[in-house]
């Protein structure tokens, strides 16, 4: 591949993430086909990792996979009238098959709440059916005017999960666990803060009753909403006759959840953690944990280096770790370093003949302090226990990361109470938190939003704002119980 | 679920298949949309481990998983003269999305060849970026006129291998060696033994140079194709201009490879193990390894039983076992027996008072020989070691189940050498594995087709017929260098 330069944040923000994307080699806009894209093996190992983690909490929590036809009746989503008003712009439709019109056309699942309806209302008859806990991992298509590599592509990678339930209380309790467990990933395994609430019901999914989702904060200080938990009420289970026989032997129709999220989280790892250099992947994430460049220049030289390299590759790898010996000829160290960092290689190992006869390594951290002399620094580790201490090096650049993140977005959230605070935050294309009064009005909602484009992300859940307590609306000065979370966002 | 008979295999096979599949809840057909299937989640938990088994040995060999648009332009389908001849008559055909008619239809994906083509020809460049090895994990859409579950049906999970090489060499290497890892899976894994071989020119993939393939025998006599691997010369690389610079700086075609198994080889466990009292999993493709019915009468008896059973699944999960402790009140343990057995579950554990007493456990295992009194053997295992105990029982008869499906191909395998005796063995709806020899035409081909409904499977790779010895033609009588392998096939 070319070396081709990053443009600087600073610069170009936007240019700036499509280089980082391309310069890692993590997905391709398909050109040939609208606003899809590839995803291509750097960017589908970090998908694959999202995905274990994931799959594994889902299948603690009972969760079962199954798979659901891609092909959905058009008159389906026409049964429950938010949903189809909420969809029907955004479907991609399929008229002719195997040579022929098609009596009825098909779309394309942009969501599977409809044909998983249809399903739950065969399988479902009595309450020792409930609760039934589906997941699904597949592609969707939403047909979108702008879109942009892994944040809004017309086909996307997701997880839907759909779940019925006997009655609503206990299908609160699933819309609230599957956002925990989100939380959980972005914490845990994506090092990015995010701040769970409820949308609001211009926001709200098209169906639900309630929207919970998570926000995350961008190096713009844009916010990105990260996954959703829909409580569907009981709006499918009538639309598609779902019910069953309670415990006094009444048929009632089911409470039903679904939550979701996509090949969009790999956007949101980008913007989170990446920097002027490229790819910075926390390491939970990373295909490649640790890459090791051999240095020599004789060739007596190499033959001791190499046996090195590769002892250290097999110790690591047999703690688990994955690990790339770049061992390519007529590339210069400094090239494979450069390589690496774009690709977001938590940790670089460089062995030369000086290391191998103090019987030590040089580690240099992806994003590292600065040493005295204004040089990202690099650690002299010891052969002896590498494995513990590339370990060590690795847990604490994860938590470096989610450190960094959280303590950026604390940097760039503020709290106000007056309308001339409140447009300030948010000019000349700034954008940040902004916890702020709102009268709870969708009319307001419009009107904040057409002056300053910011959009209310979300009202906060307990403990994830500023303290519940009333006061005036920003915009209106009506009264508001409680502050909710303002930003531009993606 | 109500408790439904399983039609018998001599009665009906064709219906014993599908009520095999429905009272072991694997997949249904979608019904409201045409050939289509919803893999239900003890059918998906099998997949998943198909999946997971075959990953793995892709990834050992160099592999790398991508993403690729399942929309493609139709233009592209035509570029490759026999891939759009073979593949035309099933396409589905996107018209119109986000409520417009399309400049340009979009296939849905038969196959990603053309898709994957296009973005070869971007990505290689110089001799340095080859071989290219990726996988792809999706679903794609053949629009069949006649489906089956599993078998063929509109939509199906698989995943397709596409490579990309410097020279033919290599390439047919390629193909041998996932033709290998295939049959790899199926023996080790799915315990279903298969014969390997070439496709004879009819049957080839549309657009291959050669096709390699395995060919299971179900129970039957029939054969199912189980997977394929196809030599596409440089056929795809000059549709597409997958040219590459070689180590003389002279720019040349790339020669591509690709490789296939799908959701069909479900199909192809339930068909080669399962019996008249339903689904027969092999141990390494089972969700659930074991299922522990406690037994007891009176309620003192109960604390001491369920303590018991919940101790044996905690020390089998330890070993990596899955276990289902089946507590389910109001189920006599006869119909819980029934229903693990209808899953599939290779092993079952009973525990009651009297096993208590004796510090043991009575183990059945899913197909067991006839005891003395003709009934299916128990055995009975000390609490001591169960673990071991256990997992021998599980390891044999994974072993078992590969030996009795070898032995009922080995059963049902003919060696033929005239026409008489050829269209006996495929008399009366009849179908077995037949050796004869074939004049190598496609013509007789056909010809043979038509008489007698039996196909060539396969000319066998070296070593998995009989001896190579030349002959003469069962239905012409010309020359024939070796025997083919013929029989009716899914």
């Amino acid at each position: 591949m070319a070396q081709s330069k990053i443009t600087p944040r600073d610069e170009d923000y936007s240019q700036w993430y499509q280089d980082v994307i391309a310069q890692a080699e993590l997905a391709e806009s398909a050109g040939v086909v609208k606003g899809c894209m590839v995803i291509r093996p750097h960017g589908y190992a970090v998908w694959e990792k999202i995905q274990a983690d994931l799959d594994r909490r889902f299948k603690e929590t009972g969760h079962q996979n199954a798979s659901f036809p891609m092909l959905i009746p058009q008159s389906f989503l026409e049964k429950e009238a938010e949903h189809v008003e909420g969809f029907a712009p955004e479907l991609a439709v399929v008229t002719h098959a195997g040579g022929k019109e098609l009596e009825e056309p098909y779309v394309l699942r942009p969501t599977s709440e409809t044909i998983i309806g249809h399903f739950f209302s065969k399988w479902i008859d009595s309450h020792r059916d409930l609760p039934m806990l589906i997941n699904q991992w597949a592609n969707v298509i939403r047909w979108e005017l702008r879109t942009r590599l892994f944040l809004r592509t017309t086909e996307f990678l997701w997880q839907e999960g759909h779940t019925a339930h006997s009655t609503h209380e206990e299908a609160k309790e699933e819309v609230r666990r599957m956002l925990e467990i989100y939380r959980d990933t972005c914490h845990e395994v994506l090092a990015l803060p995010v701040i769970c609430g409820e949308k609001t019901a211009n926001e709200r999914f098209a169906g639900a009753v309630e929207t919970l989702c998570i926000e995350g904060m961008m190096q713009d200080g844009k916010a990105l909403q990260c996954g959703t938990s829909h409580d569907l009420g009981q709006n499918f289970g009538k639309a598609f006759d779902v019910k069953f026989q309670n415990e006094n032997g009444e048929r009632e129709y089911v409470w039903q959840t679904s939550w979701g999220v996509s090949t969009r989280l790999i956007g949101a790892v980008i913007m989170a953690h990446s920097d002027d250099s490229g790819l910075v992947l926390p390491p939970r994430l990373a295909p490649i944990h640790v890459a090791i460049v051999p240095i020599f220049r004789k060739d007596e030289e190499k033959a001791a280096v190499m046996e090195a390299a590769d002892r250290i590759a097999a110790t690591l790898r047999e703690d688990g770790l994955s690990v790339k010996v770049d061992d390519r000829e007529g590339l210069k160290p400094g090239a494979k370093y450069y390589e690496w960092e774009r690709k977001g290689v938590p940790v670089r190992l460089e062995i030369g003949p000086r290391d191998l006869e103090s019987n030590s390594v040089m580690a240099k951290v992806r994003i590292a302090e600065l040493d005295e002399r204004g040089r990202p620094e690099k650690v002299s580790l010891p052969m002896e226990g590498i494995s513990a201490s590339v370990g060590k090096l690795l847990d604490d650049f994860q938590q470096k990361l989610f450190d960094d993140a959280l303590a950026r977005r604390e940097a760039n959230t503020i709290t106000v109470d007056t309308w001339d605070d409140f447009t300030a935050a948010f000019a000349d294309g700034q954008s940040r938190f902004v916890w702020a009064h709102w009268d709870g009005t969708g009319e307001t909602e419009k009107a904040i939003k057409e002056a300053t484009k910011a959009t209310i992300r979300c009202i906060p859940l307990d403990g994830e704002g500023p303290a519940a307590e009333a006061g005036a609306c920003v915009k209106t000065g009506a009264p508001s119980a409680q502050r909710v979370l303002f930003a531009k966002n993606y």
